[in-house]
């Protein structure tokens, strides 16, 4: 694509989320109303429709991606969007029961520049009111007339199994030494932790709109990938920094020791300065100019130029996926234009 | 009914309940079997089917008290209990899910015997397994073909929304002062924590027997009121022990300064023993002689004796329900044994 193409996708991208957000969030905070009092108090404030005190708040509630994939797939597949409002309220409130969860677990205490629920409320109020949403999510599911409405609730509940399988298997990553991961198992973790969500979204969407299962799989497959991408580039940012577009500071991942797919695949190549990274890796690395040094090892191992080439090859698997599922290229334009736009190609 | 008839009564019900554990957890187990590796394990340690370091275990996985009013609730309704398998499963699923974050939440180090699982695998890997397990339950049903299973997966998540809400308020009031809790807070909390998911397990045998509304609410009252009564017996427990029974000694409630419900009918009532029963709720309270002062006061406040009442007035009620949806009362002789067995009369 030349620049000017790039640019016109993250426009429309852009306008597309923007049109998801206003559509979803009214449904979206209705399914949230019909929680009992101090869960919904949490959910409120989670969600940045409320500040601590109860009083209304501005915020927005994250980009609404989740939600346009599955608006876009089921109008790609010929569906009504709006059919399938339900399915896109039901992923983003399972997207979210994750991100209470895990900053509990991740102890994590700033979220979208304010502190997290866990960090406000206290674990109990967080851990509660994440198993909520996760019901609130099934419940709007099974609850939905809508023929798919069975087979997108047994494709949800999968996926939020493997969704725990990836927090799970990043928590034991994490704790394991520099020299004891592989780069396999990375890939799995990231796949499920970040990918199988947006393959659930684009797979529910198709469902919505009556496709077939060859189609929905494709479509999974579509999100899946993408998502992958999404995680390599979010990685490299996380080293190189980005801070311009996403005020995340360089070297942030270095810093906290995480073992992020560019560093596990410098980690685990011939190059010497493999060795290097790993010494850094069991030492503090608190000093910028020791941060600087492991971003260094993570280049002079490979692993930037792999990253960048692995971000590229999953996003034209995503690409292959999308094209079993849509024959006809003009159908696939939103779908492009997000999955390029999630990959921070353009914004 | 005379002390033969109530053993007559107990026996039944330990007979049902060895049978429902029988025929339930090949199903149960198939069901965990199917979690990702490290979330499994944590589960069939919590199921107590396996040691910490995985080898086999022949620990019991409960009383398996849920599916079995499952199975005698369909039964009671002409229903096939077999067909009713999956309901049952999924009620225990959820039932274990609550188990696991309610430890984390409350810091609970013991359950079954056992160190809990966030004790032994860690909070992370004890709240990731009970989310599976949610996730698990709810897509038992949306996968189950029977015709019942989208109403039933919506009383389920229902369901987990108001144990949620219950167990929120449960941590609210037990962060309260002695005098700043109300009777009817508590036992809204009760009924929401405990008797909604007996409830649910009543509603979800009816639904599975192809039973209209009508019988299907009246079974979920059962349930309820059934299970309120048991909380009323159990908070008596608490209090004056059975230690020959349940383990659990005398004045266990009282040392962890809990509100239990005999304890806030005491503390809300206008007998002076109120006050000095307050007094011991703000001190340590950590004497024997002390818990001993406690109990007594909430017995010369009359905590006792409401108790003691309230719980048969529940169980009349559970009763009453159970005419609604089984006018003949012959087919309600297994839900009436276990409405027993639970409240403790007889065992």
């Amino acid at each position: 694509m030349t620049s000017t193409d790039t640019e016109m996708e993250g426009h429309k991208a852009a306008v597309l989320l923007e049109h998801t957000r206003n559509a979803v969030d009214p449904h979206l905070r209705a399914a949230v109303e019909t929680l009992p009092g101090a869960i919904r108090r949490v959910a409120m404030y989670h969600f940045g429709w409320q500040n601590a005190d109860g009083t209304p708040a501005s915020g927005q509630a994250g980009k609404a991606m989740r939600p346009a994939l599955v608006l876009a797939a089921a109008r790609a597949l010929g569906g009504d969007a709006q059919a399938a409002m339900r399915a896109a309220v039901a992923v983003e409130l399972a997207h979210n029961f994750t991100l209470l969860h895990d900053d509990v677990i991740d102890e994590d205490t700033t979220r979208r520049h304010r502190p997290t629920a866990w960090a406000l409320f206290g674990v109990p109020d967080a851990v509660i009111t994440g198993d909520a949403l996760l019901a609130l999510a099934l419940r709007l599911l099974a609850n939905d007339p809508h023929p798919a409405s069975g087979q997108a609730a047994t494709r949800l509940s999968t996926c939020v199994i493997e969704l725990c399988a990836g927090q799970q298997a990043d928590c034991a990553l994490e704790e394991r030494g520099p020299d004891d991961v592989t780069l396999d198992e990375c890939l799995a973790m990231a796949m499920a932790k970040t990918g199988a969500l947006l393959g659930c979204a684009c797979a529910l969407g198709a469902l919505y709109a009556g496709a077939g299962e060859r189609e929905v799989d494709a479509m999974d497959g579509f999100g899946r990938e993408a998502g992958l991408a999404f995680q390599l580039i979010d990685d490299l940012i996380g080293i190189w920094g980005d801070t311009a577009r996403t005020g995340k500071p360089v070297g942030a991942d270095l810093t906290a020791h995480k073992k992020s797919l560019p560093v596990v695949a410098a980690l685990t190549s011939d190059a010497p300065a493999a060795a290097e990274l790993a010494a850094l890796y069991r030492g503090a690395m608190n000093t910028p100019a020791e941060v600087r040094s492991a971003a260094d090892a993570v280049d002079r191992a490979g692993g930037r130029d792999w990253a960048q080439i692995a971000a590229a090859d999953r996003m034209a698997r995503a690409v292959h996926h999308l094209s079993r599922a849509l024959p006809a290229p003009a159908d696939a334009g939103e779908l492009l234009a997000l999955a390029e736009f999630v990959t921070r190609r353009t914004h």
